[in-house]
């Protein structure tokens, strides 16, 4: 029952029967009855996040969208986006969003926060120290950070993944498989997923009594083209690695056609382990040569911290902040192979 | 100068500093002018966009987003949702979204207007005789159609790209190549462009005293695997087709894959003509075999959908609505060739 068909049930006008349900004054009180009775008896029901943003009740989560040019048209934000949609849709909530320049992000969520607008927001792309934490915990409306940030005390609410276990168990493999020169295709230097991602290969490096050289790391935007021209610069380096840590399938897309424009085959010549979020458009068992990965679906996470947010709303817990650390899935594939001899 | 060197410049917390700013009553006049003064000398100003919602003043841009299981997590919404948010940004504008399902949005519609949350809106995702558009038209906010609704007046304000005349000229192209047997992997059947698409391919057909097969129509979501599943059917069929139009370089990222795999090259075995979005993650020049396509920015679709419904705000226009329809650039790669003797 939509409210078409409600409408040609009762010979009532859509906009009666919406105003009716909606309370609006100018409809007569038998009216709204009749309309309420059909409603109930016929199953119909409006979309209440709609109600709910007409009657100027929240029933919503915020988020300030970074956009700089690096980040514009990510496909891993639209990915974790869609899981976050999804749940808004299921508790019946909709989300404000106010896109900001990286500078300006503080005062942004101090707008979004003093505004009313929302009951509940989230903080992604966190940097190393990040000023939005303290100013966070300094305001009245709870929130949830998606990642953490190095050099900062976590005393606050997050979700994350370990990137660290996950980037220095991938690490681990190839060093068990004979590699010993790593390279590492990874995203931007300022983020925190990045830095404890090449903490994790450190580490295991190190454990190792191996190292990463400096020139073997590149840090830029997950995007395809950064990939191809990334990988290209790896393998133009006199000691050229036999093992790549890449922090996306999106990047891999862009090195796997560098490595095929070199003639290399991947698994063979070279090593290769991508992090997979789970991208229903690039499933890395459909690479040519299937991909090697640490997968933890992002779509996911976004479903995790729409709940999280909409519970706090709704029955506000007083303990300790809930902090959750995800594990990866390592899941071997064709593109780890021996280190070529 | 941002809040927090602001902040210490005049030796008072930020939060002093931002309700200062935004004329809160807690904060002394003497303060207040202290702090306007130094925001004025150094440059600084607030993130707009957050103010505006803090004060309950609109500027801001609404959106019924459509969710169901194909649609969520679409790289195409997501691009033209990227250059809405560049000039929503430029323009210190914020965004709301409701989620909805397909049914209610209709419903969504009407309270995200009556909301008063929002000075402008647009629709998308359209659909044959889609209702969305009288009930727009009845509202007192503006709107634009993001596509078109066939079966309908076109007296509505919207912005589409030719569809039609785009699939005409990409199937005129391999006619003149020679090739007499075709196949579309379009996308669903219930939306405008899809249908657009295959009048356009039909129309060439015709004048050239051809016909499309019905087995040799897919529909589905716009997604690599749907690609992937679809190409195989087609090259299944007893009477194989040669030449294949195809609604998305990402169906087209599906439907390479299983050419590879049947051992068929493209541009010499079977042809193939993608629509390209431009978006950045899937250049079809990148593709093995680099991709013939026609093509028109989503991106910049959304940027102007962003200004037109900003102008109409800032500036409403009373003449007849603004139409317009975008041409598509057809790029010839190397994906068509003579059909096969």
């Amino acid at each position: 029952m939509n409210l078409k068909q409600l409408s040609e049930l009762l010979g009532l006008s859509q906009t009666t029967i919406s105003r009716a349900l909606n309370g609006y004054p100018e409809v007569g009180e038998e009216t709204r009855q009749r309309v309420m009775k059909a409603a109930r008896e016929t199953g119909y029901r409006p979309n209440r996040a709609a109600q709910r943003l007409a009657t100027g009740k929240a029933g919503s989560l915020g988020l300030v969208m970074p956009i700089s040019p690096e980040q514009s048209s990510d496909i891993h934000f639209a990915e974790f986006q869609s899981g976050l949609a999804e749940v808004c849709l299921r508790h019946e909530f909709h989300f404000v969003i106010i896109p900001s320049q990286p500078k300006e992000e503080q005062q942004a969520i101090r707008g979004l926060v003093s505004s009313g607008a929302v009951d509940a927001y989230y903080l992604a792309y966190m940097r190393e120290k990040d000023p939005r934490i303290a100013m966070a915990k300094s305001l009245p409306v709870p929130f949830v950070v998606h990642g953490r940030s190095l050099g900062l005390k976590t005393d606050y609410p997050f979700l994350d993944v370990d990137n660290e276990g996950a980037f220095r168990e991938a690490t681990d493999l190839l060093i068990g498989l004979g590699h010993r020169r790593f390279g590492l295709l990874n995203g931007p230097v300022e983020l925190d997923f990045a830095q404890r991602r090449r903490l994790g290969v450190d580490q295991a490096l190190t454990s190792a009594g191996l190292t990463l050289s400096e020139n073997a790391i590149t840090n830029g935007p997950m995007s395809d083209e950064w990939g191809y021209r990334h990988m290209k610069h790896l393998l133009g380096l006199p000691e050229r690695p036999t093992a790549i840590l890449c922090a996306s399938t999106v990047l891999a897309l862009g090195a796997v056609r560098a490595l095929d424009e070199a003639g290399l085959v991947l698994g063979r010549d070279l090593s290769l382990i991508a992090h997979d979020d789970d991208l229903p458009l690039l499933k890395p068992q459909n690479f040519t040569v299937p991909l090697t990965t640490t997968m933890s679906s992002l779509r996911n996470a976004g479903r995790r911290v729409a709940e999280r947010l909409i519970a706090e709303i709704t029955d506000p817990q007083h303990g300790p902040p809930l902090q959750e650390v995800w594990q990866a899935e390592l899941v071997v594939r064709a593109s780890t192979g021996p280190a070529p001899g």
